[in-house]
């Protein structure tokens, strides 16, 4: 019923060795300006300014998700069984094109446009106009609306929306293989081959067999370090503050810099501009501030392009927080302070069923993992530490 | 003061990259008799059978702890300071030869033996009649007791034996990386490189900088992963039995197979028969029984030879067990039953001091890693498992 | 003499494990505004256009080579006893910038500015207004002069220029690790460790000990695979040429698009602008050029930001060549002629001394790589090939 | 109609992932007696003595060509197409059982026995006595004549025995990996998923598409310098020439080592005395000989079982040589001399039909590979040399 490519197609990658392109959708998806437009978002935003080969995309990143998603829905039975060829299509494009809303530095775009990157990919998949809609509509009059509903946690099958979004899901698989591959970190490395073996669907339910046990452990520490050695790093944390106070600062004068304009309060966010603006438009941006009359938006472009990171201490006692406090002139610029809870960080909770990893026991029966893992069931008892972090200009 | 051979030697390894020789005794102990035959012991005894890659002996390993150590003492600063050229040779050689005593297929030789191989060890490089004393004593002549002492955990020096024996000892570090690259599974992999580049002394004690502690962290788990799904593993057990039950039937019978006279109740084993009984001897000992006049022997052997493993239970339910023995004819030979606690298993544990894991602070002060990681201080409450199974011919 | 950083700095890479930084002055160009552009500059232009995660940029490898000779001025002894500590510095330096002159997509730069990058660098080193050649010249008054005398491969101490740039510079070392393992092929691969161990000095002339030739072999036959499979890819070459053709119209209409108006003829660009012209600022061109006026302009932009690359056949027959140009309405734009020989990619040749590698024989004798390889003479037979390609519309 | 395993079995493999087992006649023979034997067999001989790792057996390497050929055969259109049920199954086996025949040490005991191992798997696989007989027959009344037949390279469907083997057979490509994972050494690696991406049937040929030339040419390059690193190693032939020596002493002299005397001329060993025949018998015969009268053969028992090898030079001068004999008293013994030429590992030949490899060019025409590949070409002018090498006793 749906097209296939001539033959398929592949394209050599790092982490699956290929990726395996067979249904005409999807080739006409990659190739459409909204999902090209994703080379030139960084998959970890500022991070690279830490690990500095931390370059790649969200474009390579939503070809391994897709990747793995085929692989699911074609090697395992469990799977294959449930789902029929329109179904396997919706939940192909759905991790495809599941990070299409990601604005320039995803946390700094979603802050101060209010708005989170799901909702805008479905806005781009649902907009008559965009070239992703015409791909998928083009394949099935009711493809645009799957594959959002899907993004959206709420197509029928539950099985789909897990797939692409769960604790186990495909997207958070090829990010902690590929983030670890790229920073150069061994910490995000995980046993994808035998979790993709050992994964069931059991009354709706994606589940792993009991055998598979001890990679889910494996994978739920690699999230773990990564979250605390890369993803959660000061450093990474300090460029996004540039990049905030740059825009704290920008709307408090009344320079114009074309490109920023639309982070004007108050201005909505077409999705033509939205498809426009990227990492490359926001340093072309930094560099037009270069010329700015204004000395400390000159300052903060020049900070952001050149990498001159604010300082930072962690838990600082009151003098150690003094003795800086006194250095500082500006202070509503050159000091800002910063107050996390690792609480969402905490490597594996059981919060409800959908935040459950289920195993399927030897008995063919589903019960939640830490019922069944010695060492989830200790980590669960992990507290969430706050921390306060102020930095500063060195 | 010591010899150094004419140019540095280097020996490819695939984890390490190459094994790097610098002095003469170093090379001679690798020349003698004793170390060579560790090319005739397996590194993780009959886990062949279960991994078939496991094909490794404790020569490899042994030549990889020697480099760890080298790497240890020539590239960390406060550890190179802290001991002279003398050390340097004693804890290198401690290295080397710390598993010359591993008889074949280890834990089943300390068992029939009722001696540990660290007690052989002391033994073989004390008793003036083997080469690798010979070694020794022509460097410096106190240098088989400095040897022995490191082996022994009692060198004045508390870094050496703590480089060679602790919770964050090289023996370890190359057994997780090899064993985990000869078996082809991950779980043993961890960042060697920046533990290796945060690992200080202070106060006589081995410790992790802060900054290192994350990559501590994975190596615990790497340690976890390993037992329970090599060193650990169900049917490795099971080909343990198998050689536990053919020497319970040999000492009940009267024939004789020459070499498996030593194993006679009573008898004491020379350094000579110790050096020459390695896993090629005992293989050759089965084949002989394969001759037997006695059926249970012959059985025996034929299954050890031929991989015919016994089927196991893990906590079976009454109905199981008796199901499986109403099945036995002869119980005695054909059904076993383990209990094992996985105590010694939990993936950390703070008893006492030596047991610990020091981090040193920012603040540069000593703590035990527990007070510092969030994950270990969980894994600390975990509880120890007790695990019945019943093991019984197919 | 020269300042050293507080501690060794240490930058995690995933070709070097780590980067060592220990001078001051190198971590000082590091942190100079020139160098952080090249976060900016793609190490293979276009070519994630064909492997689509080959984004990384020039910034890394940069780093990399600098490891590089790092690890050869510390590691080789014939090369540490015959440079002293200020040499060291210049051929580091030289290590971090020798890249700093590459234009947005290197090669279309190149043809379009009609300067080489290696001009450039110099320049950018000798400008007394860049911050690279402050820093250079904050560690020794000398020291652009000297750094510049490398990159233009004249330095008076012959070796350093050939660790920078000969047929077994750290460059190219560098980049076929770097390029294979971010496009996730396994062509470039060699034994870099194993090549470290056997370069040798002798009269002046990097070589090779002849126990190293076997990994020189598969040095050149991994730079002969990286060439054809990835750095020739007709796809990368149909990149290049979208964004030739692009300017050859902007030149001929009369639109303005402010950030390409120095790619006007007879415009000379000035370092100022140079320091500005990144990648990023490149892109935010085409995406202007989507509001052009011209037809043809808008739509070789699109082609540029939604990879609409054109279609190819090599050396066609006369009735293919004229099928498609029957079909072409525009041939000025929409058909496009290449003829390449591979001469110069011709997998190793020995014009001059220069480009000869040379073997330290173990009678201490220096012979052309030629004379002691087989394959290597073979190789040297290998003729060039001259391809014709046509590039079309699809 | 042929009986599969109740689910597939995974066995965990560092080259391949997973080896995957789907049919029970495969099960069996994998359990069976004749195959177990395989784990007692090192696939490099002794080449352990010169990289310390390369411990690995024909046994996992046996796994590994039946993984490789279970892949093409299911993963190769043109090839599923082309075969049923049953030639699948044959080849399978053929895979699988290929090396049964392999002595212990293996050049040295064709060369004893005077038969090749060939033949010796075809005895075991064809004698009705042997379990992998009545595996075999279990399965089917003509599976061991089928596999014989392919062993033979002469079964009726062409393309199996080129599977089994060719110049692109699984055998080569599984064994060049594999030994390159286990000595370390990246000189093996090439890209099997290209090539098995690539590898097609037409006119009864196994051919690679020319898209895949690249990676054949890389493969023939693998293998160049794994003959040149590793399997030709002077001090691996060192080793094989000790042995050599202890049976040339052993059959001049008239002690009785129980499980040498199948080696004395004239005795023809039965499959049941091969079966017996393997490694570790053979280091026990050597053990036994320690204690032998014959100080000659006490001697060169040390030497193998203690890694005392000779010592040697390559194209010696006549002084040199001259040299070298006049220290040595018994030169019967302790000077050999050997001459080898290269000729029978050039990289590549096409002496015939049989041994070219074929290319698919884009017009869907088969040419040899030398006619597509410039660099192919180029190797084919390589000569052979001829290499003298006397070996002494240091």
């Amino acid at each position: 019923m749906f097209n296939r490519t001539n033959e398929i197609k592949v394209l050599r990658d790092p982490i699956h060795g290929y990726i395996h392109v067979e249904y005409q959708v999807i080739w006409d998806c990659i190739n459409s300006r909204e999902f090209q437009r994703l080379h030139r978002i960084h998959q970890l935003g500022g991070d690279f300014q830490v690990y500095h080969t931390a370059e790649h995309s969200r474009f390579a990143h939503s070809l391994g998700v897709y990747e793995i998603v085929r692989r699911m829905i074609s090697e395992i039975p469990s799977i294959c069984e449930s789902i029929d060829e329109f179904e396997r299509i919706q939940v192909l494009c759905a991790a495809l094109l599941h990070d299409l809303g990601h604005g320039p530095f995803s946390h700094f775009f979603e802050k101060i446009t209010h708005r989170n990157h799901e909702e805008i990919t479905v806005d781009l998949i649902m907009d008559p106009n965009t070239e992703v809609h015409k791909c998928l509509i083009k394949a099935h009059q009711d493809l645009p609306l799957k594959v959002a509903m899907i993004i959206e946690h709420r197509h029928e099958k539950e099985v789909l929306n897990q797939i692409i979004s769960s604790q186990l899901d495909a997207d958070r698989m090829d990010y902690l293989l590929r983030d670890a591959y790229e920073t150069g970190t061994s910490y995000g490395t995980f046993d994808l081959e035998r979790i993709l073996r050992t994964i069931r669907v059991k009354d709706e339910k994606l589940c792993i067999k009991e055998s598979g046990m001890h990679s889910v452990e494996d994978y739920i520490m690699a999230r773990y370090h990564m979250y605390w050695q890369v993803y959660l790093h000061p450093d990474a944390k300090s460029y996004e503050i540039l990049i905030e106070l740059f825009f704290k600062r920008y709307k408090e004068i009344d320079e114009i810099i074309d490109v920023f304009e639309i982070f004007r309060e108050g201005h909505i966010i077409t999705n033509e501009e939205f498809i426009l603006m990227d990492e490359c438009r926001m340093f072309y941006g930094f560099q037009q501030a270069l010329f700015s009359k204004d000395a400390i938006l000159r300052d903060f472009a020049t900070r952001i392009l050149d990498r001159h990171l604010f300082g930072w201490i962690e838990d600082p006692s009151i003098e150690e927080e003094k003795t800086v406090l006194n250095r500082i002139e500006n202070k509503e610029y050159y000091f800002f302070k910063t107050r996390s809870s690792s609480k969402a960080y905490l490597p594996y909770q059981e919060k409800d069923d959908k935040q459950t990893i289920w195993i399927l026991t030897q008995k063919n029966e589903l019960k939640p993992l830490s019922q069944c893992s010695e060492i989830v069931k200790a980590l669960l008892k992990m507290k969430a530490q706050t921390k306060m972090r102020i930095y500063f200009s060195k």
